[in-house]
């Protein structure tokens, strides 16, 4: 086919959505459901009906733009990330898949291809955990795979606000149950987005194709020791609940450096501590914990030994911890047919490719449950992700579209 | 003197000042210039002007309601506390010094004594940190200690509003150099408190007279690291922020263990992590330390241990710690003469009372250094204090403020 990609067009459309922002450039936090989140969603619906696409929402916020194919009533292929931001995070995660994946679309409209299947941009709700705790709402809902409850007495922000009172003054008020798509619903996925690891950079390649996802799991620990004056409360006489917490952030940190592999991570990233006053022991602290490996049986060791030191120093301290499992996700294996459509669309435009394991969370984790799916990475300077200096060259995000068109192309005929 | 203690009154008084509070009862929080502290300060004013003093304030909101004497121009005797309540804080701290002061006055006026003194009740302003992160900052003024500058580059609560911002909506207007008051201003000065400690109701002692008070140091640390994917950023690259910070946690708490005397304490009650979100790897946190020490060279020794193990942790982790020293108070001993009219109080009306040292922070460390002054401490249940289960018997009060009364009556004579 022949293909091209207005990248010009394109880094605008980037630079244009991170204006969508929380925190002042070149910060972006785009919380899901956030005034942020709902001025860049109506942006990139604009973008989608510009290029004649047409646009339907679910009842989560998951939107679907679709370019009818010549037969309409075949499974279409789906392309999509999402648009939402972690505090203080980049330009580039999700949204050069979203943008990409537009003009991925635009392209091939362009070069004059007719798709038999139709082909539909999907922007997936909410894949960072940061209102409601788990990750990836929005294609967990879609594959049926959320355990929680929706009444609320889980998916709340910190604040207490439950999902449903979000999603209704957001604008979206069907029935939940209408959300999960069934399997057969597509009859294929591909999800474009930055490696935000070293590899591709640090070998020059230009693109990763992604053949497994790695296992996330996430912890919400509940510390409870016993308050007091902090002038007052001789240290014998302690249960302080933050320093059980400290010991608790470096026994997840040790636990995940012991496996000796190298992909395994743990962090605590949330850390709240009550009654939070200088002079004043603390008598409760919350942490939320996020553990991950390309391995299963791995990771859930690293859970099983934070498990088990957290009752060491429990009972050390004679605190209590109490720990909620938000997720604990099964890794997804990419389908072959989907890798190998990449494969062939990064050699008939003479670029390099690598087949890779993705470490870090997306969509495609749930997606590649009802559909055959992979996913496709381009570089990012330093590996560096969630963070405002995150950076993706031009040069890459074009590499990215052109292959990513090349394979919808193939996967639409 | 004939003094009967209303002690039914003053309980209820107690109660209702207890229901200005931002958080549900029994919890009462109430951090200087919110709505409940405005509240509270009508409420206690209002009782004032009933016992027929005059009362003033001053630029910072510190209050003075006075009881004329036969000599008006000679120096006055004060007693006072505070009305300002940390998070989740409880009914006595402080409140029993301010409304039990009230009542010793209406006990002195109910028994027609006639001061030659003025007596004068003193409710200091914003005596917790919670606001502006340094302590008894209307005591500190009054006695021309405070070392920041007033002009908001210190002065600032977590959102960055000024203390001049805050004491305006408040209706304080005036030149804040006009707060400090001279030596000699004052003729003695008692507090009354809660002990805070378990000492008096575990000996079965009703009356605690205070001969020094602890030194107190509050210090703010900002741990900076590298920020990052929690699932792409490898074990081996991370410099995490939150894991050098639990590293500095439990060295506040082994360096307070390690001097191995029973007054000193090691606290950090304060934690920001930064940016706060569970799938990201922290780049910076922010905390708050406070270490005391009834002997200021072994407390000195404590700071200096910190910081030595701080630098051991930055220079190991890859991350930088900045250290601010907040206040680093001199403890203060108190007035001889004032201890002895105190026992000799306690006496004239058969109380037991021993002699001790405060661990806590008071007005009274600053007080004494324009006035010779005293505590006078009650037991509270369980030693238990800045918590909503801080409770101290009406008895216990009752007796705190009639030898209150007696000792202000032989004061100002």
């Amino acid at each position: 086919m022949n293909l091209e990609i207005r990248i010009g067009e394109l880094t605008r459309d980037l630079a244009l959505l991170a204006m969508f922002s929380g925190d002042p450039a070149p910060a972006v936090t785009r919380v899901v459901f956030s005034e942020q989140d709902l001025q860049a969603r109506k942006f990139v619906k604009d973008r989608c009906l510009r290029a004649g696409l047409t646009v339907r929402e679910d009842a989560v916020g998951n939107t679907f733009a679709r370019w009818t194919g010549a037969e309409p009533d075949l499974p279409a292929v789906a392309t999509g990330s999402h648009i939402d931001a972690i505090p203080n995070a980049g330009a580039y995660d999700g949204t050069v898949g979203v943008l990409g994946g537009l003009e991925a679309i635009r392209a091939l409209q362009r070069s004059g291809f007719r798709p038999r299947r139709s082909v539909e941009l999907i922007v997936f709700s909410a894949e960072e955990p940061t209102r409601f705790g788990i990750g990836c709402f929005g294609s967990r809902m879609l594959a049926g795979l959320l355990d929680a409850p929706l009444d609320g007495s889980t998916l709340r922000d910190k604040d207490g606000k439950t999902l449903e009172e979000w999603r209704a003054e957001a604008g979206f008020h069907g029935a939940t149950a209408s959300v999960p798509l069934p399997p057969g619903h597509y009859h294929a996925f591909v999800e474009l987005h930055i490696e935000q690891g070293p590899l591709l950079e640090a070998r020059g390649i230009p693109l990763g194709v992604v053949t497994a996802i790695a296992a996330p799991a996430s912890l919400r620990m509940w510390i409870e020791g016993e308050g007091g004056h902090a002038g007052a409360l001789l240290m014998p006489d302690r249960h302080d609940a933050f320093c059980a917490a400290a010991e608790i952030v470096l026994v997840v940190e040790s636990a995940a450096r012991s496996t000796g592999a190298v992909d395994t991570v743990g962090t605590v990233g949330v850390c709240d501590v009550f009654p939070g006053a200088v002079n004043s022991v603390p008598s409760r602290v919350r942490l939320e914990v996020d553990v991950r490996d390309t391995d299963l049986a791995r990771r859930d060791g690293v859970l099983a030994s934070i498990e088990r030191e957290c009752g060491e120093v429990s009972a050390r301290r004679g605190v209590t911890v109490r720990t909620e499992i938000v997720n604990r996700d099964r890794p997804a294996a990419c389908d072959s047919g989907v890798v190998e459509a990449l494969a062939r669309a990064a050699a008939a435009h003479g670029l390099a490719y690598r087949k890779m394991v993705s470490r870090a969370y997306h969509d495609t984790l749930f997606m590649s449950q009802i559909a055959p799916a992979a996913m496709l990475f381009i570089p990012c300077r330093g590996g560096i992700s969630h963070r405002p200096d995150e950076f993706a060259a031009p040069e890459a995000i074009a590499a990215g579209a052109l292959v990513l068109a090349e394979a919808l192309g193939e996967l639409a005929s």
